[in-house]
This record gives structure tokens, C-alpha cells and sequence, in this order.
């Protein structure tokens, strides 16, 4: 299978190819990137022109939980804790496969519809999240989540290997890690144990890290430390760690958090939404940490438009930190793409558009609405005024998704 | 000319008919709203069949620059003063009457086709934006900008006299106020005779006040004392008020804000990019102050979109004051509509769809686009989830200006 994209106009995010490419040609074979040059001729190959759209890698979504399209826009008026024992906790309860494979699959298709290509997700009734997954032929890294506060630890880690056992090796776009929900619903004893599964396994752990105040505190006096990163320090070394929000960190915690090598899943509008505060980026950045950005399921991140996620991500930091220079647009959608594949350890499959990666990409029209006229610069144009919207094309692993064109 | 929308669910904004009401028609003569009822027939009338739509009013920008649609996405990177310097004044020194009028199409076009009807603008080539105003049929209320920073304060006074001399009657869409660009590019004197001058013909005064903390040290020093309002306090008694940005208000500032019975105009897009910081909107609304929406001009704003306006003004005050109670949905659309309204004086005219009123609404469709599904709350979908390319149809003084049904 082969497909030729004709006449783009190519931002790349491959280090050494940062300037946009005007006007080249994109020849995919089976789920490669073969060939990136002006005027590709090839007989066999799909030809989709692109009139000179910009192309750019598909966004990666390190942190979601998939099903939760759900709840999307239930969350107003409550608190945080009132809203989980009030309104999610009770209809999870209920949740059948169906509804978990049938709002998993809305969320799926919001992706494609928006320009997100692969996604780290954190939930349960994995089996039918794989299932929408693969027929939506979407990329994505998942788990069963595991918590122990309920003491049902155990079960759950059951139900981990035998997920791993079972779906390994049974789509190459679908991924797994150990998800842990977080620190504050576990204790010493389990987190010794997922932690030692998950190095033994050489898998990574995706977790929820110092989202609010109150989680910080919980970590505390659970664990008897002054910090939470000191949990990470003592346990979770020579592990790949993406931890999602680490909204409330001291700089105790950044120094581990770079020791450590962690990524950080920074989630904007959730953290907002929950009224939690804004993660302190810049000063990750600055400390050399691999930034990547999330919108978190939809009950608080409302939406999977990774666009709007980096437009909060950006406008935050410039704003708290009454620094315009803070965030430049192309970093910022660093951030949304080769960032999350290092997250993830796939930099050298996805998250730029370079030969011999994987095409995991989008177009998108910049002129369609008048919103973006005139366009003054590109970089800022895509951060600032371009939505999932405008997303005209999206193709995963070589096949296209989506395409309006 | 009647027109007559069948099939409305309608969200009013008025007070007293705050619940959605469900399969309404709306019948408008001339400019105003004639009756809302189910089941209205009129075969006189142009019939225009909603199909459910969701109906609120217009939405009404409070503080703009219309023709910096130019400066779109110019300023990443630079700082406040540098950009001015570098990008915006040299250019805006060479802009010609057409420059003006067709950037200030490019702005309406930007704010008919994402929702609003009503715009308060502050700039300059005054004659210049009224003609593409009327040519557009958009309300505005505007100004010619006075500051006194270079000596030239009186000529700009006196070029606001002659427009308020020959467009006063030209078109009662578009109305006038006296724009102060801000007390930190004026002086004492010129202040003294700008308020005179306001008062006389008692005009409302719309001024850039507090934006960021430079200029709060300009004012205490320029006016000798302790804090911005006490200048406001001095001079402005008696004029009704528009102060845009208010980013920097010691609680001695928000208590003469109220005291003077200003209105605000949050902008708080453009005060994140411009990294000045997050105005202290929910104590504002504490002590019962008139807060209203702004997009800015594009150079910072980005966009004329009061979709994205009202998630980040909602999203900024649960996250930073780490509050999810403040700032309910409904509670957020008022400030981008009636409250708009209160603060030009014009909240028996517009803001709100009432019998009697003009008729200056939108049609919005929820289904249209996958990031709205489900929709478990209309309010907070609107905030959240509809962008300004959800808008369908749109009519200002009961003129259609956007028909996509």
C-alpha cells in the first residue's frame, strides 16, 4: 500500500528540519515514511493532494481516560469529591462493556476529528477500550488502572497480567504500561509491588502526581515524607515514569523529577476545571524536564482538542509568569508531538514527520476560516487560532482516518 | 420585514426566563422582537426553521481595536514595549484609509461568523471604521482614542469632536463614547479636560486602566498617589465607565471601582499573552461590579471569538483562586452578553432576547461537531465546547448577517 501526499506545506518537528517545507511531497509505503522531497512521481501510489495545507505530526495525548467522553460537561457546581461520589463513581458502577466500548469509540473518533494520532490512556475495562481501539485503528498506550484503596490491589494487578498476557502481541499500535492511579490510593506495600512488576516486565507506569493540594498532604502523611517525590526517589528508580499533572510540585520535587528522567503529562484545562492551579512548566522546562501535554478525559478536560490544550498550555505560562517571551509557539507544539513520543519511548517511530518514521500525521487548512486571516506567522497561527476543526486530514500508522480534502 | 424563526430552544439571558425553553418561534418586524411564543404563524413573514438550534443572544465584545486584525499572531516573542516599537508602530504609521477599512472587515467578518453582534472598539481612522461598519450592518460603539503621551492630546480631542459632530444621527447602529487610551499616556491637565468634556455631553468614557504593573508605577508617579483609582476617583465622578483590563487592582482600587459604579471589561486572553497577568474577576463579581467579556485587539487577542473569551475567563477564575464553584456557566454567558449590555448603557436594547428588544442573536448547533457529544449540560457545553465555527446564523438588528442553516 502506498500513498503520496502531494504539495505540502511541511512542519516536520524532526530536529535539524525545523524550518516549514514548502510545497514537498510525502511518499508513505505500507506504515513508513519513504521518501520527503519536491515533485515524487510513483505510478502505484494513492495520490492525495494537499494544496499546499500544512502537515505536521498527529498530536500525541499523554494523558486521557478514554471512556469519560461520558461525562463530559457534568462537572460544574460540584467539587471534586462531590463530583466523584455524586456523579461518576455511581454510574461507573453501572458501566457495561457496551457503554465502555461505545464511549470509548466517541472518544476515539474526537481524536481523529481533532488531529490526535496516538493517546495514553488510564482506566478500566481495558478489554473493551482495546476493542474500539482496534477498530478504530487509532495508536494508543493503555492499562488496567491499579489502586489499592479499597484493597482490591491485588485483583486488579490480576487483571493487569492477564491483559498483558492476552493483548501483547495483538495489534503493534496498541501498547501497554502499568497505570497507577496515584500515590494517595495506595499504600508502601502495593506501590513495592507494582513497582517491582513493572521493572521486572520493563514496562513504564503511568501515574497522577501532586494534581491538587489535598492529594499532596494525603501523600504526606501516608507515606511520611516531607515531599512526594521522595516516594518516586525510593521506589520507583530505573523505571519510566509519565506522570500526569504535577501541578503542585516544591522544588524538592522538580530536582527528583529530573534525577529521575520522569515526563510530566501537563493537563491545562483539567486542572483548571478542578480547580486545582496551574503546573509550574516553566520551571520544568527550564530544569531540562520532558514536558508533554494531556487532556485528561473529558468529564474535566471537556474536549480531546489538543489544539485548545496547547493554547491554555502556552497563554498560562506566559501569563502567571508575566513573561510574553515564555513558550514559544514552536515549542509549544514540541510539547503536543516529539515530546510525548519520548514520553512514551517511540521518538524513533512517531511524533515528527521524517523518513523511516511511521506516518502518524495531519493536515490542516489555515485559510478556511476567517478567524486565521491573515496569517502572519505559522507557528503562532496553529497555536492560537487553529482548532481541531480545521483538521482536514489524519492518517495513523500509514492508513488514513479521516479525510476531508 | 418580518421574519420568523420556527423551532428555537431558547436561552434568553433575560431575567425571569432563565430556564431553556424548548420549541419556541421568535417573530421579529423591523429590528425588534415582536413575540416568542410555540406555534406562531405569520405568512406575511420570512420563515426560518431552527430545527432545534439552540438561540441566545449576540454576543458583545467589549473591548476591541478593530483594524488590528492586521497585527494577527505578530507578537510571540517580543515584549509589551518592543513589540509596540518594533512590529506595531512603524506600521501602524504608514496605514492608509483602506488599510483601515479593510482590516476592520476582515474583524467584522471574524465577528459575524463566530457570534457576536455588538463591539465596543477604541482606535483611530475613526471615519474609516464607521464606513466599514455600516457597509458590514454590525453594532459598535466607538471612539477616536485620546492620549496626550506626545503633546497632540487637543488635535485628537478635536477629531473627536468633528466625528461626534457629523455621524452622531448617521446610523443609530452606531453610537459613540469618548475613548482614553489610558491615565499613564495622558497627564493631569489633559485628563481633567477629557472628563469635562465627557461629562458635558454626557458621554461614556472607555479607557485601558490597570493592565499590567508597569503601568500602575506610571500612574502613581504621574498623578502622585497611592493607587490607580484614586485618579478615577478624582476626575471621573458622574461618567459611566468602561475600564478595560483592570489586571492590577489593590482591593482599595476595586472598592472606588464599585463606589463609581464602572464596569469592567475582562480581556483575558490578551493579558495571558501579553503575560500581564489574571485579573481578580471573582472578587470583582464579589463586590457586585458589572464584569464583561473583551477579545482585545487580535495583535494580542488572537481572535474575535467570545466562545474561547468566556472558557478562559470561566477556566482561570476555578483554577487560580482553586475554586470549581466560582463562575457557573450560565453566570459566564451574562458576562458576554447582558452584562455587555449594562455596560453601554444599552440593556433595554440588547443583551437579552425579550419582547421588545432588538433583535441582535445567534443560532448555535450543539450536534454538529463530535467534541459536543453527549451533552449533558447546554450551559456548560456553551462555554466549553461550542467555538465560534458552531455559530449557524446570526442577525443584528434584526438584519440576517449569517444564514449557514
Amino acid at each position: 500500500m502506498k500513498v503520496l501526499l502531494k504539495n505540502c506545506k511541511l512542519i516536520s518537528m524532526q530536529e535539524g528540519r525545523e524550518k516549514i517545507e514548502d510545497n514537498v511531497d510525502i511518499l508513505i509505503e505500507d506504515s513508513y515514511i519513504k521518501n520527503i522531497q519536491k515533485n515524487i512521481t510513483d505510478d502505484e501510489a494513492q495520490k492525495v493532494n494537499l494544496n499546499g495545507k500544512v502537515v505536521m505530526p498527529g498530536f500525541i495525548n499523554t494523558h486521557a481516560h478514554v471512556p469519560m467522553s461520558l461525562f463530559k460537561e457534568s462537572v460544574d457546581g460540584y467539587l471534586l469529591q462531590d463530583w466523584l461520589e455524586k456523579k461518576i463513581w455511581p454510574i461507573e458502577d453501572k458501566l457495561t462493556s457496551d457503554d465502555i466500548y461505545k464511549y470509548s469509540k466517541i472518544t476515539f473518533d474526537e481524536m481523529i476529528n481533532t488531529g490526535t494520532t496516538c493517546i495514553n490512556d488510564q482506566y478500566f475495562n481495558t478489554e473493551d477500550i482495546i476493542k474500539a481501539a482496534n477498530d478504530k485503528k487509532i495508536r494508543i498506550e493503555l492499562t488496567r488502572t491499579l489502586m489499592d484503596s479499597d484493597g482490591n490491589g491485588k485483583q486488579r494487578l490480576d487483571e493487569l497480567k492477564y491483559i498483558l498476557d492476552k493483548y501483547s502481541d495483538y495489534n503493534p499500535n496498541i501498547t501497554f504500561n502499568v497505570g497507577v492511579h496515584g500515590l494517595y490510593t495506595s499504600n508502601e506495600k502495593y506501590i513495592k509491588e507494582v513497582t517491582d512488576f513493572a521493572r521486572k516486565n520493563n514496562l513504564k507506569i503511568h501515574m497522577h502526581f501532586c494534581e491538587n493540594s489535598k492529594e499532596v498532604e494525603d501523600i504526606k502523611r501516608e507515606y511520611k515524607v516531607e515531599y512526594p517525590a521522595q516516594v518516586l526517589e525510593k521506589y520507583f528508580r530505573g523505571i519510566k515514569l509519565i506522570l500526569a499533572h504535577c501541578v503542585k510540585l516544591t522544588d524538592e520535587d522538580i530536582k527528583i523529577l529530573k534525577e529521575l528522567d520522569v515526563s510530566v503529562s501537563h493537563c491545562p484545562v483539567s486542572n483548571l476545571k478542578l480547580g486545582c492551579g496551574v503546573a509550574p512548566v516553566q520551571k520544568l522546562l527550564d530544569n531540562d524536564i520532558n514536558v508533554t501535554l494531556g487532556t485528561d478525559g473529558q468529564g474535566s478536560g471537556s474536549n480531546m482538542d489538543m489544539f485548545e490544550t496547547m493554547k491554555f498550555a502556552a497563554l498560562l505560562q506566559k501569563g502567571i509568569n508575566e513573561n510574553p517571551l515564555n513558550m514559544m509557539a514552536y515549542d509549544v507544539i514540541k510539547l503536543a508531538t516529539i515530546n510525548g513520543a519520548k514520553a512514551l519511548g517511540k521518538e524513533n517511530e512517531i511524533g515528527s514527520i521524517d523518513i523511516n518514521k511511521k506516518a502518524d500525521l495531519i493536515a490542516i487548512d489555515l485559510e478556511s476560516t476567517c478567524v486565521n486571516k491573515p496569517i502572519n506567522d505559522i507557528f503562532s497561527t496553529i497555536v492560537y487560532n487553529v482548532k481541531g476543526i480545521n483538521v482536514q486530514f489524519l492518517m495513523t500508522n500509514g492508513e488514513i482516518l479521516l479525510n476531508k480534502i
